[in-house]
Parts: structure tokens; sequence; C-alpha cells
């Protein structure tokens, strides 16, 4: 899609709707904030819709508290944004309506997207959806304050993990420097939402590491965490998010495995490798991923039967793996 | 400095002596390795000197293997660049040898520097020494290879945390971009600098945790181990850097402390904030630091009474403070 042609759009079009997907992330939530600000400032009447629970730990995001989660049937015909969404699934159930609302710009970075725009503006080399919203906003000259480019380091921070993955690229350092002189302060934004959590998250870390056990070749790191354990706490099931990386960052260690068994016995599984493709072990299971990342849900009588099926295929898929050093841990 | 006085003091100059500090980080390794890469390749005779353990970590650096600890007497006459170091007495005891060597450039980005040099380079606008290292190594049109880059990225990433503290300016991201341009992978450093520890140190956090406490007002976390378990585990002292952040990171804590008592009766204290100024409280124990991270050594015949002063004086310290809310936890 050109400029010209969202340019005339824009021009054609007072109402805009920004969709962005269920279980938000950092560049869902400060892409949509971003281009709803950038828009508003240029006459347009702009509201925000996210499916689901907004986690707490963005709240500090100017304009959050307008993000609505139910997109109303009948609105006037407009514009609809859907931003990061690989698909119209991630809208949970709400495709009928949007697509009812008017043509539909597709802005998304997954190499999975399935252009299912009237329009598609589709860049997998963008490390984030932020980092495309950051260059439209460029090129067509709409506003870059403080607080807009305070959302979009948001999105951008979030989906590098601070700059640590590895899609991480020189374009979005280069973006996170200009955002920065326009006032954004990384370290406040770093403490926001990478390093504060609630009292109960420390306490779930400290059962789950408990918990830890390792294979005889020191390869496989595992936890696990019971639904029961998080209800004591009043914690939130987002809360163990990164808790498989404990396991996994161990020097030698191939691959971690994180359990949370639910009380309705089933047992979902997160996996995380440094060289094994866990996408395929998960999708043994019906799951599925990327090959550093993945995760399934297996059901089982009992707890540990699950976690005794899922080392066992990854004992199977590291011993496969030709060339594979066993290294012991220090 | 001026750069016609580096040319001249080069071009005069065929001994290269880098020295860093004691205890060393990715800042003061990568900073000396890159320089001395840059040097050597203008034809320098380049020796490195770090006085002590260069921790595991930064073993992948190209080079690191001929960092020599011992400064020998009766080197050639040559330059000798302080890399990192506030004052020469980070240098742990080799200032007299080194100042027999030759001219000292100190270059460093402290704030407290003492300009202990006879040429000075010091910036404290810079991220990192690695920063200054990289202006340098530009503006003398020196060699910026793949090798090079990658320890400079390594410097940088160190001291910004990857880019999450207060000291990340838009010229740290702009070099850092630069960096990857020349074929850094950033997300193999980061695994190697951040996300990768031995086994040992993830049973030290799981024990930790297992002792962390709050005060009746959520304020205060504290957590504590004893040089007896590190032993256990073969683990060393290192490992336990930033744990005090998993107490100081909980929504609501103002004041994270982490307590390491050593078998000599000592209580090393490790103070982390968000408000309260730790280094005042620090230096009422001895100690010293910043406002937001410092430390103290107490002895006391029972670990619980170095515990329980520390404690009274965190809290004495919080309740002076203005306006202070107590917020309740989660």
């Amino acid at each position: 899609m050109k400029n010209r042609e969202i340019h005339d759009l824009l021009n054609r079009n007072e109402h805009i709707y920004i969709l962005t997907h269920t279980l938000p992330d950092g560049d869902a939530i400060g892409s949509a904030l971003a281009w709803g600000a950038a828009l508003r400032h240029r006459g347009k009447k702009v509201r925000i819709f996210c499916p689901g629970v907004i986690p707490n730990k963005y709240a500090f995001l100017p304009g959050v508290l307008e993000i609505e989660d139910d997109f109303p049937a009948s609105l006037p015909k407009g514009i609809v944004f859907v931003l990061d969404c690989g698909d119209m699934e991630r809208l949970d159930c709400m495709e009928e309506k949007v697509r009812e609302a008017g043509k539909i710009v597709n802005i998304d970075h997954h190499a999975t997207n399935a252009y299912f725009g009237d329009y598609n503006i589709v860049d997998n080399s963008a490390s984030a959806t932020g980092e495309i919203i950051y260059r439209l906003i460029r090129e067509n000259n709409m506003l870059l304050d403080r607080e807009i480019s305070l959302c979009l380091y948001v999105a951008i921070a979030s989906d590098t993990g601070s700059f640590k993955y590895s899609n991480t690229t020189p374009r979005s350092l280069q973006v996170a420097a200009v955002l920065l002189k326009k006032g954004v302060d990384p370290s406040l934004i770093s403490r926001k939402i990478f390093d504060e959590y609630p009292l109960s998250t420390v306490f779930l870390l400290r059962d789950a590491l408990a918990t830890l056990q390792l294979d005889e070749t020191h390869s496989i790191a595992w936890m696990s965490l019971h639904e029961d354990v998080l209800d004591a706490y009043g914690a939130k099931a987002e809360e163990m998010e990164g808790f498989v990386n404990f396991g996994k960052n161990i020097s030698g260690v191939e691959v971690g495995i994180f359990f949370y068994h639910t009380r309705k016995k089933e047992t979902k599984v997160g996996f995380r490798s440094k060289t094994v493709d866990v996408g395929e072990i998960a999708a043994q299971f019906g799951g599925g991923g990327h090959p550093r990342a993945a995760g399934c849900t297996i059901g089982a009588r009992e707890d540990t039967i699950a976690m005794e099926k899922v080392i066992q295929a990854v004992k199977e898929a590291l011993y496969k793996k030709e060339g594979l050093k066993t290294v012991k841990c220090d």
C-alpha cells in the first residue's frame, strides 16, 4: 500500500477504528495508542479496541483507559486498522462486525501474516508493528510528540526484549534513538514493562524454582506449578511468563520446559530451546510454535504422566539430533 | 585531549599497555579488547592487563585469552591506556609499576573520575567507556571490523543493561546500530552476557528466594545467603549479582536488600532502591554507593543482628522521607 493511498483513504474517512489482538503485548497496545493519537491529531474520530484484558503493567501508557474491549455493531462507516495480527482470529470473534465497519487496513510484521486486509502493510523485516507505525507517521508527516514516542518505544522495546532478541536490527536501534530524542525515558519504561511485578510473582517463582529438575545429562531442565498455588497467592497465569527461561538459560541445558497443571487435569507445557526444534515436539502433542519457543496442552489423569511423556519426547529429539554434545554443567 | 595529541603520542610510541579495573565488567573487558585490536591493526605492540579473574561469561570475546593479570616491572617504555577506572586504586596496587611504564592516558566515563592521567579523556555523558573508544576509533580512522564491533557492543550493552538503564542515550543506540551493521549478533551477545549462568546460580536463587521477607508495610524486601550455601554448590560470589533486584522490583517495594553472611562473621549488604537514598544508609555503616544502588559490610556476632540493624536503618530512612506512600502489594 502506497502512502498516496493511505493519504486518500484518510482524506475520505472521518471515522477510524483501530483494533489489536487478544492477550495484547506491548507492541499491540503501544502501536494502537500511537497510531490512534497521531490520527486524532489529524482531526479524525478515533476509537481503539482490544478484546480482553490489558495487562496492568501498561496502565501508565497515555490513552490506555480509552481502549474498549467490545466492538459494537452498526458503527458509522470508516477505516478499520488491524494492528499486529497475523490473522483475523486473533480478534477473538469480532471479525464479522469489524468487516462491516469499513475497509480493513492490515498493518503487521509477522512473517505468517495472512494478508486478510483490503489493504495490507506487512513488513516482516520490522522488529515490531511499532516500527511500521513509526515509518507511516514519518512518511505521512504526522505528529510525533513525546507521548506518541513513548507508546512506540514500548512497542519496539517489548517485541525485541529490550533489543536482546534476534529481530533487533540497526533500524530498530535507530528508531529507538529518535524516540529517546523526543523525551522518552528508557529506564522508566524498562522498569514498568520488564522489571516490576506483584509480590505474588516472586512467590510463584520461588515455588517454581523449588521444583527444578534436570535429566541425567543436564540437557533438559524443567519446573512446574499447579493452579492451586496460583490461587493461593491470588496470582494470574500471565505472571508465569518467562519462568521457563530460568531452566533454559542454565549453561549446558538445551531445552527448558515449564509445566502448568490446571484443576481440569490439563497440563499446559511451555518449551524454550537453544538448538533443538521444540516446535516439532509441541506439534507431537497437538501444540505448535517456533523452533526455539513453543507450547502445547496435554490432558492426563496424573500430572506426572503428562510430564513424563513430554520429557521422554524431548529426550528422543535431543538424542536424535546429530552431533549434540550433552555438556555437563558447572 | 585532542585527536592531534593522540595521533602524535601513537606515532612516537611502539609499545602500548592497556589496563582495566579489577572485578572487570563487560565495559572494562570489551573496551580494552576493542582498543587493543584497533591499535594492533595500526602496527602497535599491544599488551592488555586486568588484575584478577575475567568472568567466564566473557570467554567468547576475541582476544580474551591474551589478557594478562600481572603487570610486570621494567617493561619497555610506551603509552599506558587506563580504561574505565575512576581512579588508580581500581588497578589493585599496580599503580607504581604502571606509572613507570610510560605516560598515562585515562579514558573513562565515570562522573567521579579523579583525572589521574597525564592525559585524560573523560566523558561522563557517554553510557560506557566503550562509547568513548568507538568515538576515538572513528575520529582517528582506525579499524572497526566485526570483532572490534562485537567487543564494543558488549561494552555498551553491559553498562546500559541492554539499553534499560538511565545512562542510555540516543547516541548509545546510534552507536549500537552501527555496530550491528558491522555484523554483530545482538541475540547471541545478550544470551552470553545476560542470559546464561551455571546451574549453581539457579540453586542459589532458589535458596535466596526461599528467605524472602517483607516488612509490615511491604516497602522493604530482603533475602539472604550464607557462604556455606555457596560452597555447597561450588558457586562464586559474583553469581549473586542482581538477586537484590528480585525484592526491589516488587510493586510497592521501595528498597530491596540482599545479605551475604560470610564465615568470618561479616555480613555484606547490597541495597537497591526506587526512591530512598540508600547511599546514605550504606554510609551509616561505613559503606557507600549511589542513591539507588549501594553496599556496606557489617561485622556482628550474629547474622540476625546485622540484618536487624540494617532493616531498622532503612525503616527510619523510609519513614523520614516526606510524603512516602507505603503502598500495599497486590
